[in-house]
C-alpha cells in the first residue's frame, strides 16, 4: 500500500513520516508533495492539505484527517465528493478536552478573572457564587468531545445541559435537540461551551442572535473552531454586559494575530488552540491502526460522514 | 435551653443571633457578649471565640465551632478539657472545595500561570503538559474535605494519592497511612494538597523538609490552614525551583497584610480564604439541627475529638 502525508510544516511532516514508516513497514510511505507517481497512492493523511491535492490522485481509497475535525478537508473545494474520510481521535484527545472544559468552566464559575484583578490590587476581597449544584452549564455539541466533557462537568456537580441535532441520552445530562428545543437550552446557559463540528449549519453560530438568549451575563467557551464565531457580535455583547466574560481557544486566523483585539481584552481569556490534541506518538499509532483496519476491512469506527459535514 | 453566639464581627453576630432564634424559636439565644447570666447557658457556637469565654460558662454542655475546623476553639488554652466540640460541616462545604481543588489543581496541571503570563505578551506559545491520566496528585488529609477533593480528581483522569493518619480506602485513590509511610507518598506528588485539620502534629508540616521530599518541580495547593506553612520555607523552595507554584488560600495572618510578600511574587497565587464556605442560611440550619439532636440523644455526627485535635 502507498500513502502519503501532508501538514502545512515539511518538518512536521517529515517526522509524520518517519513514524509511519516506522509503524507500517510494509507500506509504502512519502511526504505528499515528494510524491512523484499521484495515481499510485491509496490513502492521504492530512492536515490542511492545498486545494486539490486530493483531486490529483485517481486512485485515492480514503483521506485521514490528522484531527477530530474534517473541516479542514472538506475546506478542498475540488475534493472528489466520494471519498471516505477518516478523523481521528483517541483517548488522550477527549481527556485534555474535558480537562480544559473543566478548568474553563470552573474558572468562570469561581470567577477566577475578577479574583486574579483583585489579586493584582494586593486585595482581600471575596466574590461569593453559589455552589456548582446551583450554575448551569450548557453544551453545544456531544459528540466524541462534548460527551466527554459533559459527563465531566455533570461530575463535578454542575445543572449539565446539552444541544444536539439529534437526540442523546446521557446519564445527569439534560439533553435538548434540534432547533426547536436550542432558545430553551440557550435561555438556561449561564456558562455556554461550543463543542460543535464546523459545518455549513453551524458556521457563524455564536452570534448577536444567539447571544441574547442567553441568560444576561453568561460566559462563552469556544473550544471548538474560530468560524463559529462572529467575531465582532462578541466584542459587542462583551460592551454591553450582555456576555460577561469569553475564553476562546480557537480562531478564524492562528495564530492569532498579534494586534487584534482579543489579546488585551480585560473580558477575553485567550489560549493558543491547546484545549486538546492528540500527541504525535499516539496520533501516529491510532492513524496506523486506522489505515491498517481500513485497507483490511474497508470500514474503521472513526469515519466521518461528508455529507452531514462531521 | 440557652445558647450564646460569638463571632469576631458584632454585626455577623447579630444576624446569627437573628436566624438562630428564628430556627429554634423555644430556645433562648444571645450574642456571647450581650449575656448577663453566664451559668444559664448549655451551648456555644463560635467562631474564633475569645480566651476565656467558654471557662465563664460553668454549664456548658458542648461548643459548637461555626466551621469545619476546631483549632480556633481549642487555641483557647482555658477551654474546660471535657467540653464536647461539635463541628460545622455539609454538601455546600464540601461542594465548593471539591471546586476548588479540581479548579487549582487544573490550573497547575496545564501550567495557567505560565499561559497567561504568555497572553498577556500576546504571544500564541504552547505550553506542552501531559494528560491527566499520566499526572499524579498528592492529597495531604482524607476527611470529609480531602476524601471528597480525591474523589473528585480521580473522576478527573488524575493519579490521586492521598495520605492521613490511619489508614483509608478509597476507589481509585492510592493511600498511604502514618509517617512510615509519608516519604513515598510525598516522592510521587507532583501537585500536593494539604487539607489536614490544624493540630499539634501539623502545625508547620509544609517546611523545607517535606519540599525537599517531593519531586523538583512540584506544584503546592494549600486550603487547609495558614500555620500548617512555613512561610519562609515556601519562599526559599521557590527561589530554588524545588516548588515552581504555590496556590495558597489560608494565611498565618488574615486578610493578608497588604505589604505580605506573597502578594505580588509570580509563582503564588493568592486567594482570599474561599476555598469554601457554608453560607450562612445553610449554616444555621445545619447548626440548629445539631443543637436539637444533641440536645435531645446526646450525641451527632459531626462531633470532633478534642483529643486528638480535629
Ligand atoms: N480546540 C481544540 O483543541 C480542538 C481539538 C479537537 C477538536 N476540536 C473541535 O471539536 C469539534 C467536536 O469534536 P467531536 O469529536 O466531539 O465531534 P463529533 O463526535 O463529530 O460530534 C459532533 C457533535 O455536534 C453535534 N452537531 C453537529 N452539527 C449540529 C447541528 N447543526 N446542530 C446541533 N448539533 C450538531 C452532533 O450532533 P449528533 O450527536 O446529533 O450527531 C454531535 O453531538 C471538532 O469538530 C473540532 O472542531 C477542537
Ligand atoms: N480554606 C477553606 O475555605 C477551608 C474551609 C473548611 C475547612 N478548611 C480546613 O480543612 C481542614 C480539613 O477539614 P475536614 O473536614 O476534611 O477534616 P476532617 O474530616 O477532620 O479530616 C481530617 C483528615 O486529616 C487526617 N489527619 C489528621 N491528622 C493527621 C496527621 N497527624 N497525619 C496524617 N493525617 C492526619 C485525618 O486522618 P484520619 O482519616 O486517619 O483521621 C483525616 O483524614 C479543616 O480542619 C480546616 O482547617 C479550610
Amino acid at each position: 500500500m502507498k500513502a502519503v502525508i501532508y501538514t502545512p510544516n515539511a518538518a512536521n511532516t517529515d517526522a509524520w513520516v518517519g513514524r509511519m514508516r516506522a509503524l507500517l513497514p510494509d507500506w509504502s510511505i512519502n511526504a505528499l508533495l515528494e510524491e512523484t507517481d499521484p495515481d499510485a497512492v491509496q490513502y492521504a493523511v492530512v492536515w490542511k492539505p492545498q486545494t486539490g491535492a486530493m483531486a490529483q490522485m485517481k486512485n485515492l481509497k480514503a483521506v485521514v484527517s490528522i484531527g477530530a475535525g474534517i473541516d479542514h478537508v472538506l475546506a478542498d473545494p475540488e475534493l472528489p465528493k466520494h471519498l471516505p474520510i477518516i478523523r481521528t481521535v483517541g483517548e488522550d484527545l477527549t481527556q485534555f478536552m474535558r480537562e480544559y472544559v473543566a478548568l474553563h468552566v470552573l474558572r468562570h464559575h469561581r470567577d477566577r478573572p475578577q479574583q486574579a484583578a483583585a489579586e493584582a490590587r494586593a486585595e482581600w476581597s471575596t466574590v461569593e457564587v453559589p455552589p456548582a449544584t446551583r450554575r448551569k452549564v450548557g453544551i453545544m455539541g456531544l459528540g466524541n468531545l462534548g460527551a466527554a466533557a459533559a459527563k465531566t462537568l455533570a461530575g463535578l456537580g454542575f445543572q449539565t445541559l446539552g444541544w444536539t441535532r439529534t437526540r442523546r441520552e446521557i446519564d445527569g445530562v439534560t439533553c435538548y435537540a434540534g432547533a426547536g428545543e436550542f432558545d430553551e437550552f440557550l435561555a438556561q446557559s449561564e456558562i455556554l461551551v461550543n463543542l460543535l463540528p464546523l459545518t455549513d449549519h453551524t458556521a457563524g453560530i455564536l452570534s448577536a442572535d444567539l447571544f441574547a438568549k442567553l441568560p444576561k451575563g453568561a460566559c462563552l467557551i469556544n473550544a471548538a473552531r474560530g468560524q463559529h464565531l462572529i467575531e465582532d457580535d462578541l466584542l459587542a455583547a462583551l460592551e454591553s454586559g450582555q456576555i460577561a466574560q469569553a475564553t476562546l481557544d480557537v480562531f478564524t486566523v492562528e495564530p492569532l494575530p498579534e494586534e487584534h483585539p482579543f489579546w488585551a481584552h480585560p473580558a477575553i481569556t485567550v489560549t493558543p488552540h491547546i484545549a486538546s490534541r492528540i500527541d504525535a506518538e499516539t496520533g501516529s499509532r491510532i492513524i496506523a491502526a486506522n489505515l491498517a483496519e481500513y485497507e483490511r476491512s474497508g470500514a474503521v469506527a472513526d469515519l466521518a460522514d461528508a455529507k452531514r459535514g462531521y
